[in-house]
């Protein structure tokens, strides 16, 4: 087959999976009465568990406008419909006031609202911007947008000035360190926040991007031989298993994230370290050469690492590495990137998808064996798989529109 | 092979296993420099990482106590140097003060003692009280009981009246409830600080062991046909996964404890019930019937668990149930209670020990394949392992000194 005969098929295969994703999640996790959305959905579509995760809330109000506002067959008021039921349920009932004047996320609520846990981290409140402003971008509703940017103002305070009002109590072992997820979300939400809107926003956010950009590459260590997951505040590496900690689908990811932030600011130096540093190396560590399919967690030194799951292939790490490996592809053309696409597909698709009921499993063992059956859980919910989905679609469309 | 001839090889096993395990952790684990014990430790005894687990670090102290005590091969200064040493690094570290004028312990020390993470739970707590109770025993320090009995009182506190010194924010939707954890290591603590101390103390605590008895008794659910690991406070079923949970271990764990306290108490009902309901419906519900061994978590209606790790087999569970078949069987004589206790021995025994390097693994696939190969992690310290022997032994001692 020519490569791009491969291509047109895979992005066929691609667009139908999207379809029946995006089919799955209206059919089941709407919640007609108390809104918002049920994520914990088993095998076959029934709820198993009617707690509602902020993070995935957040998540799926943002898919579901991303969808509405950039692809013509996901232009419908049944999805505009469910991600403003969506936006309606979070600014009701997510936001909590603290003793200190601050707002802060809860991490999940009861079916109909209440509080039952907060986080003493930022990500609650990463989803609820991320939801908040693709959803202004859909209702022109300018207030939501400016919501979006004074929460974003709370967190850039947070992760940079002052971490009391996350409510963590200081202790004298706990020295403050660079995770990867901080700087990441940020570029995440600087990406969205300035996406289209202006040069005003763009340099408002311009040194904040860069700061999460150094960030991040902070987190390339042992002369550039690996990505470890947390690094110190000054960039060093940490002691221990948290020091060692390798988490490859995160690492794609981060890679994906820069890769895209290049393409905007033409930095192809910043590209090549991307890729062979994001992409590539966390590829060639994290595969499994046995049983293929990434690991989830690895520790660079060869040590066992304690998370329980760290062997389990999770469908996540592969939705990442699928955009990133394209991405790649699509920015440098190098035909090694495209073969590693085409080898996580082949991977993905003859593991994670249900072809019984739909949607995608989340879980194997590190043979591959489906551990856990359910399609939704308090971490998966409507985000990974149709992001990943909708991404390369849109990459493969337009590596088939310049195929010559 | 006779009965007799059965238990005599099998207590010669169970007494090698624990000579060996003691070994194991007397030559890792004990930090000469800073005090206290390393309990991350690799396959083949290397240390991975410094930090001190307090829970594990009041367990260990607990068991070289118990052991240096009660049984006249352990009564070794090496080992009553060991548990000193641990004693005085916990009474050095652990114990922060917090803003109102009550003991926190931490969860987590760095190698020197300074607190890096701190739960909002009583455990830290309870394994201190542990230790400090058993140290107490064989240095005859009266101060030392006194303060175990300080952090009871503070510890009967929290769960009896007033949580909000445990840092835990009320939210609205996060409604109080009985996790068999609690009542569980109440009772533990009880039987722990009046063994053998007298009228005075049995008298003081007397209300307490059967306010625990009857919160553990409030897991039997589903009319008698299943144990849950979570109920409300009046003993009704939660609503969704936390309400459906089984922790087949945990369960077998509440069984011996109630075993040996209506030992003490000589309630037969109570006694029927503890057998009947944590001891054999808990093997019933959480035995592999493919795979052999004890799944970690189920959910009462077959759903899957959200835990990732549901499916895995752990050492602790199958150490429980070691223990809660043999004190079921020398209680009541009933051999089918035996044939248990032997069938779970080999499967643990042909699966756990780590021939090559001694010590235990702790944690299989389903399928009993080694998933973590290291012996002592955040969680697995010198505690399940030794403690099932060390009853397992004392048991069997029992049963062979009587058995005609």
């Amino acid at each position: 087959m020519s490569a791009v005969m491969k291509l047109e098929e895979c992005r066929k295969q691609i667009s139908t999976e999207l379809d029946n994703v995006v089919d799955f999640w209206l059919k089941y996790s709407h919640d007609t009465e108390y809104g918002g959305f049920f994520t914990c959905i088993g095998r076959d579509g029934k709820v198993y568990d009617e707690l509602k995760y902020v993070w995935l809330q957040g998540r799926q109000v943002w898919m579901y406008c991303r969808l509405y506002r950039t692809m013509d067959r996901f232009h419908k008021p049944e999805i505009l419909e469910a991600a403003k039921a969506g936006g309606t349920f979070l600014r009701k009932f997510a936001r909590m006031s603290t003793s200190s004047d601050q707002w802060k996320c809860a991490f999940c609520l009861t079916r109909e609202g209440k509080a039952v846990k907060v986080q003493r981290t930022i990500f609650s409140e990463c989803f609820y911007i991320l939801a908040m402003d693709e959803l202004s971008r859909v209702t022109g509703d300018k207030d939501m947008q400016l919501e979006a940017e004074q929460m974003m103002q709370q967190l850039i305070h947070w992760v940079r000035v002052d971490p009391s009002g996350l409510g963590r109590p200081q202790l004298p072992g706990d020295i403050p360190s660079n995770g990867m997820a901080v700087p990441m979300m940020l570029l995440c939400l600087v990406q969205q926040l300035t996406e289209g809107r202006g040069e005003e926003l763009v340099q408002k956010y311009r040194e904040l991007g860069s700061w999460c950009v150094k960030q991040i590459l902070q987190h390339i260590q042992r002369d550039g031989a690996a990505i470890l997951e947390n690094v110190s505040l000054d960039g060093a590496e940490l002691p221990g298993c948290q020091g060692r900690l390798q988490n490859p689908g995160h690492a794609l990811e981060a890679g994906w994230f820069l890769i895209q932030y290049t393409a905007e600011s033409g930095d192809e130096e910043l590209q090549k370290t991307a890729i062979s540093k994001f992409v590539e190396l966390p590829y060639q560590h994290g595969w499994d050469k046995e049983h293929g399919g990434l690991f989830y967690f690895l520790d660079v030194d060869g040590h066992c690492p304690t998370q329980l799951e760290w062997s389990m292939k999770l469908w996540w790490p592969h939705c990442e590495a699928l955009v990133a490996f394209l991405m790649a592809y699509s920015e440098t053309k190098k035909p090694e990137l495209l073969e590693r696409f085409f080898q996580v597909c082949e991977y993905t698709f003859s593991h994670f998808p249900d072809a019984e009921s739909g949607e995608w499993f989340g879980y194997l063992t590190q043979e591959g064996k489906v551990a856990l059956d359910f399609k939704g859980g308090p971490f998966k919910g409507f985000f990974h798989v149709p992001r990943c989905l909708y991404m390369c679609e849109r990459i493969l469309d337009d590596l088939l529109a310049n195929k010559d």
